[in-house]
């Protein structure tokens, strides 16, 4: 659901519901800080940046960020001691620090700092920010000074915010022009370093047992997977680099009819050929048949082609289903097969003990497609292209422009990214994923993803016997993919016909243009096979509420019920 | 020259040279209104936003930005008076307004007003930014509240800073992630409406005449690059898209020998083979023979391979080289090949008077790269493809996928631009261009390329015939990629030899990691071709001063003196 930003501040009122968690907290400590909160606030002492008008370049923010939540920092209806205001005037304060800084800036700070801050990346946890001192140095790398003050160190001071840690991140972007090209090390140390730090964790909690594999953020689910096709190619037929497709026979590649279109867009792209992505056929779940996969691959096989490749799918675009990767997994093995595991959307879910058993088998992928920027609520792009054997993409990429990839610089040009990319500069989507992740930790993921998969169940329970509501799958889903039809009251009670069908293909798409013209919000949804247009609800926003879930339905119900 | 962020504040003592324009000021009126500043300034009505501590969440600001240049936003070294923090308070009464609207949001925010949004966009002009009502809606769209004030809309308060009226639009996207995504014109509608005429305008500043073109923003040159091979691969021989490149015959693609490495990475991506991008010669300035590509292009007809697609440089890496495009079109036409023209470094000289004459030809192109993130200063990353001909992006490029593209929207769905793209979602890196030249206005940017040029011609005048300098080609650079040797004092007035050279190899890479531990100042090197390491400066930062470019010789011979 895509709800405008004018109806934003709805969301306010309900945020007892909001899952985020801070640090390690357990729901005691919350409940106990929440209370502290309370109490500080009605002193207002809490979110007045008391001295800020003494002098108005160096005031102090005297606000402890650190025991806030989320929701504390959205705007408040009541208008009074607002947090978003002090929040902001804090991002003033801080950025006066800067300049104060940039003005005297602190003399220590050469390039050999850099090199000491791998040990530090590598020694901070996943779970919470830790405060220590290389980092206020380190801090000015990505241009956020953290010393404003030893007790609130910005490290400390983690507000858990989505919206608000990126706006910083991208102000801390926004004013490092130079540190915005990930493809040398030396042009952004940092951020390179983040990269391979936390392309690592993912690995390992994707279940890779291999000390080294490989990875990149790319600019989004279509090249990440763009990418593992490319590898797999490099992987059992390198010469294709050099002599291109016509030198090796006709490969093709698996995907189910339920898949991403990128797997069929990426395979016409590489010289593939639309008609050599397979498609194999889902059930009514949306979920890959494993024997139609090893039917097809047979009869690739029968007819002199070369299988080469498999695409599953971890939480599908419409009915958000997971393939049964490990059964796939056998086949690709039997057949000496590259298994690559899309989970661009369902990836999330392995942060979720209680869900990540949907994915289980990705263990055994060869590359995967992880989408921080979906269910983990990392803002647009963030995606990330995981590979279980190192050193395939450099391989695959690499050009060795000799102008830009020297080997005789002073650092460990295996840092350098660029050749085993096929862009060249980067944008530098790592630094939002990574500030979230250390702020939220990732127990706060896990809340977060528990949380949307609620609503999910909570939106399913409400329309399942609901009038006026037919699911268009059998069964709870899977992901927060809840796919429906409304019918209208005069649609109602009438048998099937393709008369019937005809009127209710026609009112998704009128009540959705209702919705866009009364800008109160918006729902997607499609035609999918022979199914006429259904609604279909996702639900990624970690501040979505019921009442959000309950809204949505009112609408539909309002604006459809004369149609 | 990279120059890290804790000497910045040194560009700020000499800011006078610093060449922003701010709508089509002439300098008498810059000059008067460089006076009226510093008036205002004395009386100390200008930079305080006077009335922010009366009403802590709605204060005023009663600061006019609408005179202020660029320099006025950069910290300054006395302190008082900082614009920069008073930008940053500026900023936070802007959220604070914003929070204001969005507990009570304006009720006539509905997607009808997007639908008009096209003409607004149509009527304003690109020399400046004009205060239009209806502008005044439009801009809640992308998050940024416009009416702060009748009399100094946001619109005619442009402070013609480049980083910051960036992190103005980062801080607008990190706001509203909704609408970070424009492959669909419902998400993104105002995204969309600003690449379509951005792209118009670019294309009409290349020199084409049809009326219809195509492009799209893309995450950097050299998926641009991509763009233009898989445009003329689908031009010529469509049914690679479904069948693959086996079923054509061999393809070839030819680029100099200094242009970028990207042509041929995408070469072996897309399935052509590495071997099958052939490489031209260039003459010792480093711009492509045109005699050899045209006795290439027979070579490979009489190997029975078929010619498509030469790429021209408009600006090369290393040398800054803009390759003949006349003479190549020429050779184009006769061999019905497909041109593209690179101009991803070069393409902001078309903006200068004074230097477009360097890409004459491109108009002939069929498909530009032009990167505004380069010599335009658009922060990274902002790359466009821009194409002669409508729908070959489209062609090449569409799945259809049912549930994205639905054709029974309630709007003109091909403002949908998704399916022409690889990517499905992508950056929004139109608003920082957009907001960019909408302060500086089309004689900004000239202003700003002339001064880099200006810069570059001044560092090759001073090392010219400077004892201790060589440079690496003859004559006057077209770009500003300075290409020098410095000779330590050890190694002059000796013979050339192997050893020499081996010592000299290894000068540049030597003073570079001097440069970087000591956090000075940054220059690029590398060796070409049979040229041991070299010096390669290049100026593409509008705030970058003669007394830079000074300091960056003094350090060199500073640094390099006893080597």
């Amino acid at each position: 659901m895509l709800r405008k930003e004018n109806t934003l501040p709805m969301t306010c009122s309900h945020c007892n519901n909001v899952g985020f968690l801070q640090r390690n907290n357990s729901l005691d400590d919350k409940s106990r800080i929440v209370s502290s909160f309370k109490e500080r606030q009605a002193s207002k002492n809490l979110l007045v940046c008391e001295n800020i008008e003494k002098d108005s370049r160096f005031g102090r923010a005297e606000t402890d960020f650190s025991n806030l939540f989320a929701r504390d920092l959205l705007p408040a209806k009541n208008g009074k001691n607002s947090q978003c205001s002090s929040y902001w005037r804090w991002l003033t304060f801080f950025y006066t620090m800067y300049e104060k800084h940039l003005i005297d800036p602190p003399k220590s700070y050469t390039f050999t700092i850099l090199t000491n801050f791998l040990k530090v990346l590598k020694a901070s946890t996943w779970s919470c920010l830790k405060t220590q001192s290389p980092w206020s140095k380190s801090w000015w790398i990505v241009g956020i000074p953290s010393s404003m003050e030893s007790e609130q160190d910005i490290l400390a001071s983690s507000t858990s915010s989505q919206q608000d840690w990126i706006s910083l991140a991208w102000l801390g972007n926004g004013s490092h022009q130079l540190l915005t090209l990930t493809c040398l090390y030396e042009i952004a140390p940092v951020f390179v370093l983040m990269e391979q730090i936390t392309l690592r964790k993912m690995r390992e909690i994707i279940g890779w047992t291999e000390k080294d594999g490989d990875g990149i953020f790319s600019p989004g689910g279509a090249i990440s997977n763009m990418y593992s096709i490319m590898a797999a190619r490099y992987k059992y037929f390198p010469e294709v680099k050099t002599k291109g497709m016509a030198a090796v026979p006709r490969l093709v590649l698996f995907t189910s009819e339920h898949s991403h279109y990128s797997i069929k867009k990426t395979g016409a792209a590489l010289g593939f050929g639309s008609e050599n992505v397979i498609l194999i056929k889902s059930d009514e779940r949306g979920k890959m048949i494993p024997a139609d996969l090893e039917a097809k691959i047979l009869e690739a096989k029968q007819k002199g082609y070369i299988p080469l490749y498999v695409n599953a799918t971890a939480g599908t675009t419409v009915y958000g289903a997971f393939d049964p990767i490990s059964e796939i997994a056998d086949i690709c093995e039997k057949y000496n097969l590259w298994l690559h595991v899309d989970a661009a959307w369902g990836g999330g879910l392995l942060m979720s003990r209680r869900h990540r058993h949907k994915l289980n088998g990705i263990e055994r992928a060869n590359s995967v497609t992880w989408n921080p920027h979906k269910m983990m609520g990392v803002l647009l792009q963030c995606s990330a292209i995981l590979l279980r054997e190192k050193g395939i993409l450099q391989g695959c990429n690499q050009m060795c422009a000799g102008y830009l990839f020297q080997q005789d610089k002073q650092y460990d040009v295996s840092y350098d990214t660029g050749d085993k990319a096929i862009q060249c500069g980067r944008h530098v989507d790592i630094f939002k994923f990574w500030l979230i992740w250390k702020a939220k930790g990732t127990v706060g993921f896990e809340a977060q993803i528990n949380k949307c998969l609620e609503l999910g169940e909570y939106l399913y329970s409400k329309i399942y016997n609901r009038q006026g509501y037919e699911m268009v799958f059998n069964g709870e889903p899977e992901h927060t993919n809840i796919c429906f039809w409304y019918i209208p009251p005069s649609l109602r009670g009438i048998p099937n016909s393709q008369e019937r069908q005809e009127k209710l293909h026609r009112v998704a798409p009128k009540i959705k243009a209702l919705m866009m013209e009364s800008g109160t919000t918006m729902v997607g949804y499609q035609p999918h096979g022979d199914k006429v247009n259904f609604f279909r609800m996702v639900i990624s926003n970690p501040a979505a509420t019921k009442s959000d879930i309950d809204f949505l339905v009112e609408e539909i119900e309002r604006l459809g019920q004369d149609l």
